[in-house]
């Protein structure tokens, strides 16, 4: 049963010869000239760049670069291979990304329901140009649901005793294949051992305005301090509990008439569109991380 | 010296037969019919009421009033005198004030100026409607800028050897006819003895969205954690640094290219606003206190 | 085929004794004493209350009161019939709802479906608390889909030449049992006719910060323009095109990197948005008309 | 007398070696790989790069460039000399400016002082980093409090028999080496001939969302139509009256209770924070216009 028909063919046809680059490396002269020039002799367009110095002399230097390559597919490898050189010469950390590959997310869910429905809603409107290759949880609620949009759902409950065998079985689900886990109000706490599997691949929405209210209950928390406005924040998830590089958060003003679970209910707005909003840009190559903090090229 | 006149001879001439009353007490049924029958049968027309219940079965309920009386002048103090029947009934914490009688403001500042800037354009283009009765700062940078208004400047010297007598000093210069004390960027802690005589009438622009970065460099707190959106807070002054009431919030974006200069540029029009409006609802009776939480009729 | 079971029992039970009162009339002393002592006579429980006087010699007053009543359904009729006299005396135009009776919807959709999945999903969690008594659409696209939720779904097909007969039929469908009509996208114009039928109770989402870009195709008339910022505006249908009272607005800012495909995106979330809150105003009794403006008591 | 003193000895000396470029072309392959050569082969160091193609397959491209080059001053117009081989072959309109040769700006202000004000506290601060080199007023009003900062003042009355003269007596105050000229609320048509000579030179601070609210009292209008959202806009002035290229818009949310004066008071802090970033913009050469339209890189 599938009821939900993915209308939009999707934008990754049109851009079958296009590609994205992501550089970091310590600032110093020649850079941009070295990289446009290298695209330029090998026939690529560029069509999109932007660049960030936190200080010429000596800080990192972070760019994103989107080009156009005739015959992009079959030279990719090549283009990569001779790249090396330039960012050997550079110490850059580097990847580059054909925009036609879908990238495959794995969505965690626990019971609260409302950033996995966005997210479907916004994969099936064409909205969110990615393969949403599985949705796991350590609940079967949403089982039926997730399955009637023809997505893979495995069911892996998680107790106390049985945690360390449960991650295990999620490690082999989502095996090396995916490009982004989502912890859509994923009520779990996610080990070390798995966290360091995905490094900065893990992106969780923290429901408050992050480091406000770390932690359980923070609509509470922020029911009880009396704060005017509340938040949400979309982060890398590290070993330090809601301490990840944060990639977006955003607000929305409260009053002393909104109880906790008013709170709730406006938050869960927040929530579902602070998270899209990160996974979009995940999934464009928007993000670099650098010393706990991200740098997010969404101009 | 007085480069600036005061253009605008003030909305409180218009209101000469306006009061305001707060009211805070348990909630229970006839609170309301009790109040408005009793200003009914006064003569005084309400053209203003805001209502807050807790709880309707045994929370606390609060209450503001504007209304009209002929000659309130010479009737309030009788009106006040019969009122204290119906509060004491229902046991109310209330008060009525004359709002053509301006309320008295001090202001403290160190060496930024840009709130008290703000405070002092705002009352001279007729949009604060008080009077601002003095300055005071630890420094005397501002002393000829603050005269130039026709506003009285004690430049009060703070050292740590000092610290005693310098607020004995405040004390005798602020003296009891004050409405409000406002710390426009003042860079001294309180002392819980200075804070219990003017108890929820210390007014403090605190530099970020708190409860995120209490204390001192708030902006270079918030570089460091890498948030997408910083804020500033008005809140009335506790013995808590940074913990007392929250009575306005307001936040702005910002991005990874914002060094810490350019977070405190941002940040000083936020401070500016968000002090501003604090300010601007505490004289016009729209501020409530209850358990280190504001109920704010601003509606 | 259910595939959404509603979660929440819905918080209608909660308020089984509570009833809602919105009153208009010119403003003039005694109106606020003459309704609480009506209420508290009766032994009603006043638990909130607003009022808006536009100006207190002569303007328009508006008041919304919620209050507690035991046995209310019993005694709500015979009420009415008393609250009658004071009605009269100030040419009062009023209504009491009972809370615990669920307002009925009628949800008008075309083709683009993220303001009903937005309203069905906030349905579903619990968050709008109503009854959707049917989805009426000039295509089958969401037939499956809404009848998926236990929703009746009519389609009639709306051509040139068919207009007058289809009308009709939504007429029938709809009935006199609805409190109110929602045009979730709906893209057709509504005849004079049907208007009159259900004045004040037709919302529609525009997706334009109204008053500007009226009409056909506002995103691609906001691009033209070069805005900064785009919009959504909720407001109740009249016979002027997109210029009837507005209960709702909320903005976004954009920048020259959006082209009119990436401002229909960020515009359809501000969209839902705004139309879901218009929705909740609406059940809630918090919206009054007068002179092509919403007086809207949601602080 | 001056009693501002302006406590920023500027960013500029921090900048002494920098320059920046503006470059609008048809898009095509191979920009990027010149201009970052042309640069790289100078010595010179890009700091800053942003670019925007509207179109890579002959839409228009946009870049803005910040770099160091040792001995600036001396060797900016050689290095300008020997650009214009590249600008050629691309068909490039382009500039470089030293960024240390701070900008002249001259403020055109009639009765209203909110925006001028808020520009020389920002200059004073040292967060307006430019040269005011005069303030023009059709009001003598403001005449010592601008000299109090040590700034000529130009009282030049306008009324309908005089504007022409007026203007005349304007553009030789102005003359030919202003950057850009500020109309901080000034209330007065500028002419087509006074345009012109200041094409996208001249700034204008509209207090509505434009394009709603076109023209004279915007605040009433938006009042009448009942909008739940003000704004204010800064432009560039064009012969069409308030349709000039957008720079900058903001908005601030208000309710039923806000009438005309009180939606006045509300915009005047929206008015002014909206044109210092649009003032700041374009000292910052961040700004390129195209078709009626800005290309802001403020990101």
């Amino acid at each position: 049963m599938e009821l939900h028909v993915k209308k939009n063919a999707s934008s990754s046809q049109a851009h079958q010869n296009r590609a994205r680059m992501l550089i970091s490396c310590p600032d110093g002269p020649g850079i941009v000239a070295a990289v446009s020039h290298f695209l330029h002799q090998h026939g690529a367009n560029i069509v999109q760049s932007d660049q960030y110095s936190m200080d010429p002399k000596g800080g990192m230097f972070f760019m994103r670069i989107e080009f156009d390559l005739a015959d992009l597919e079959q030279r990719l490898p090549e283009l990569e291979k001779q790249f090396a050189d330039v960012a050997g010469k550079f110490r850059m950390d580097w990847k580059m990304n054909n925009v036609s590959r879908k990238q495959r997310l794995a969505i965690f869910v626990s019971k609260e329901d409302h950033c996995l429905v966005e997210l479907l809603w916004q994969w099936q409107a064409g909205d969110l140009d990615a393969e949403i290759a599985m949705v796991v949880s350590n609940h079967p609620d949403m089982k039926e649901y997730v399955e009637s949009f023809g997505i893979p759902y495995h069911h892996i409950p998680v107790t106390a005793d049985t945690k360390k065998e449960a991650e295990q079985r999620q490690l082999e689900v989502v095996g090396d294949d995916i490009d982004v886990i989502i912890l859509a109000r994923y009520m779990q706490i996610i080990s070390p051992f798995f966290i360091e599997h995905y490094r900065n691949r893990i992106i969780n929405i923290h429901h408050s305005f992050l480091p406000a209210f770390v932690g359980g209950k923070p609509y509470a928390q922020a029911y009880d301090r009396g704060v005017k406005i509340i938040g949400a924040t979309a982060h890398y998830v590290t070993e330090v509990l809601d301490g990840g590089p944060i990639i977006e958060q955003d607000v929305q003003r409260v009053s002393h008439r909104d109880d906790v679970s008013e709170l709730k209910r406006i938050g869960r707005t927040i929530e579902r569109v602070v998270l899209a909003r990160a996974v979009k840009w995940h999934i464009e190559d928007r993000i670099l991380v650098h010393d706990n903090k991200t740098v997010v090229f969404n101009g």
